[in-house]
């Protein structure tokens, strides 16, 4: 048996890793010259690297590990699936009991009539499979030209041609050609950067019924759906205003638009609830869910659909899937962490504990200097870097060099917070306790006082 | 912990799959009404369902338990990673040992100067990354409108919108709106189906010299890459002619336009190499793999590429990647399998006892009535079914009609082979043994006499 352990020295890891190791979303050069920070293993809320640091994960992994790291149970369940099945399709006429017993169950927990699952790999092939999906469920019921998808722009959607093409990233979009045709965006509801002088609600409104006018552009006989994060994740974690969500839902009836609910991020109790979708009260008929449907133990993702969809769906062959859908011990894995939420009560932790006490803490850093507004829902938060709180100003140094060097601090403080331009995001694992979330606060205060000073030190601090 | 097992009988098994999981490439509707199977274990090359039924899978699940079903070494290598550190993202400048470690042994193992690995979930996925990767890879060397890739009919490469699209599948292109812009197609270099009265080096040159046209057609400094399964699989496991892959590379390196080998399937020894390229004597400059790379006990995929593409994309920052690119239990899982390939020598069994053997007894089908061609290069296979052998007829029912009624003459033998239209294909895990073999023909000719007189019952023996 192979036996991984860190017994190289970081250095030489990192020497094989910069030769062979192409990482996601990283000019490799800068890499190399820097070494990579080797992580060797994790248990609740810390990671250890391999210098032997312990690094608070303030991301969970990424926006993933809910019921946090070295949780054995999963070990054992997926050793045990390993044994007895390690892999069988689902194609032909065949099926197993970890697939069906995880559908069965996330039909369950899912909110209304989704009731039937499709499996993916991960997030980015769950809304690849939505794309196919939505236009094939209005082929059949005779509207081909029903095609259309809308999305918003700074939405985060995937990696792969239609997950980069449905999300908003433009930097994305210049890499491969994108997006295909079909794929439609309107603005996102982001106030702080975005709402000028308005007041955020009428802002709310207004960014919803931009659907409503690019429905009525294309033709509501050609939009097959409006696909959306309930709260915009890797977009900086972007809270609409309560005006938002309502219309979005109203307009989304009124024109038969299929509504889909991208959960990768809000989904299994990151909001407090079970989906993001019941946090705000959206009634989606298609939900994308990955990450913290394992944990992030094992790479497995869906699309939830409703009675409907699926009704239509059965009735044809729907030429669709994935040599790893419904993997079993990735099924087996799902479930065991499923059973973790519930059984221990991690979504009332953090609806009774966690999230008030690191709402009040976080809300607390809107007194530090740089510091402009700070959002939570649940336990995803972020805060705006501003040089001014305001006017809500952006820095006259392009957009996230503020934000990186504030990372960087971060890092040195063994915190990992995340930067999406200015602004910093967390995401931690459910499980954090109070204890816990104090000290990350203190480790993001001081990270946030040396990134000031470095900021002003710098000349920085000025008004773009 | 979770007890998954077979605890309920199956016929409710059946109804809670019925109601809860959408499976893919299936009219649910008839599923419905049938009721899946419900493969419950496995162990070596047999599956054993949930009424005890002991069935030969030859297709090694979808082409991928390359090392058989039952390794415990898997199961204990994947738990203890997934005690050490169940999951970490590779995206901000961090990495991991099983991820680095991975990455060492496929440059190893990789022809060429294929030394740097992108990490995905499966085929799909990697084939996505490959379209973007090789657009980028161009615009960053200057030539942005080097773009459209180059793919052959009835070719397959995944079931994402970008692997649907590179695939040759029409069915699936109809379903999602597809392919995307850019991706143009040429013949495939399937003699038996389409070499009509020529001779099968002179129709593989032929449709070879097809990629110099499309070439000279779109314009070489409009092509980015040639895409192809060395031998493609789900097509109906169709073995080019010997001309067809020496004409492709010169064409290739002629207009220097990237080669992408497919490897999702031939990869991992399912030829008798390490990869179907080695096999063939293809020089590609990006190798897709999956499957076999974690013998399918994990969902895992990559991008192998060389040192030029490597250079270019880690100049710039490659916004890409996966939330599991690099899942370090999936990639300790991928490592443990390329430790039991190789140290157990499966890849010498595959080219000195089993393919030999195989060999000798599938060709010996091609004397039964409805059997034309019998093709095989290492452990995968197939068979023409045909009315007449001498000019290669089909058959006047719709395409796939006899192939199914075979595959379910199989399926009742207990004997997993696949049909593909009305080509009838295996790819048994690579240990399987000189005995194994003779039962899979056994229940193999079995079947074909069953299913050929059923066909000539039903007055289907008939040339289209």
């Amino acid at each position: 048996m192979n036996k991984i352990t860190n017994h190289l020295p970081t250095a030489e890891l990192q020497a094989i890793d910069a030769a062979h190791h192409l990482h996601p979303f990283t000019t490799g050069d800068e890499l190399t010259q820097k070494g990579a920070r080797i992580i060797a293993s994790a248990k609740g809320i810390y990671l250890k690297d391999s210098e032997g640091e312990e690094i608070l994960d303030a991301m969970a992994g990424l926006w993933c590990v809910n019921i946090g790291y070295g949780r054995d149970e999963l070990a054992d369940v997926a050793a045990r699936q390993m044994r007895e099945l390690p892999y069988y399709n689902t194609f032909f006429q065949t099926s197993h009991v970890p697939a069906i017993a995880l559908a069965q169950k996330l039909a369950e927990l899912a909110p209304g009539d989704l009731n039937h699952v499709f499996y993916a790999n991960g997030g980015s092939d769950a809304n690849d499979t939505n794309i196919r999906m939505v236009r094939t469920y209005w082929a059949e019921k005779g509207q081909p030209e029903k095609k259309t998808i809308i999305s918003r722009w700074n939405a985060y959607h995937g990696s792969t041609i239609g997950g980069t093409s449905l999300g908003g990233m433009k930097g994305m979009h210049e890499q491969g050609d994108l997006p295909i045709p079909g794929i439609e965006f309107i603005e996102q509801p982001n106030w702080w950067a975005e709402g000028g002088d308005m007041d955020p609600e009428d802002f709310g409104l207004a960014r919803a019924r931009e659907l409503e006018e690019k429905i009525l552009e294309i033709g509501e006989d050609k939009v097959a759906a409006f696909i959306a994060e309930p709260i915009q994740g890797a977009g900086g974690v972007i809270v609409a205003p309560d005006s938002y969500w309502p219309e979005i839902q109203r307009i989304c009836d009124k024109y038969e638009i299929l509504l889909i609910a991208d959960e990768v991020i809000c989904g299994f109790g990151r909001t407090g609830n079970w989906f993001g979708s019941q946090t705000l009260d959206i009634r989606p008929d298609i939900m994308t869910v990955a990450k913290g449907l394992s944990s992030g133990y094992a790479p497995i993702g869906a699309s939830i659909v409703s009675d409907e969809v699926a009704k239509v769906l059965e009735a044809c062959e729907f030429n669709h899937g994935y040599t790893y859908s419904g993997h079993p011990v990735a099924c087996a894995v799902a479930l065991e962490n499923l059973r973790i939420l519930e059984e221990e009560g991690i979504l009332e932790h953090v609806q009774n504990v966690a999230a008030p006490h690191l709402a009040e803490k976080w809300k607390s850093l809107e007194d530090h200097p740089m510091v402009g507004e700070a959002k939570i829902v649940g336990l995803m938060a972020s805060i705006a870097l501003t040089p001014n709180k305001e006017t809500r100003a952006s820095f006259a140094a392009d957009a996230g060099t503020v934000g990186y060097i504030t990372r960087e601090c971060c890092f040195g403080n063994n915190l990992i917070m995340r930067h999406v331009g200015d602004r910093m995001i967390i995401s931690p694992p459910l499980v954090i306790t109070p204890e816990e979330i104090d000290i990350l606060i203190e480790r993001a205060r001081k990270s946030l006082d040396e990134a000031y000073e470095k900021v002003r030190d710098q000349g920085l601090f000025v008004e773009g």
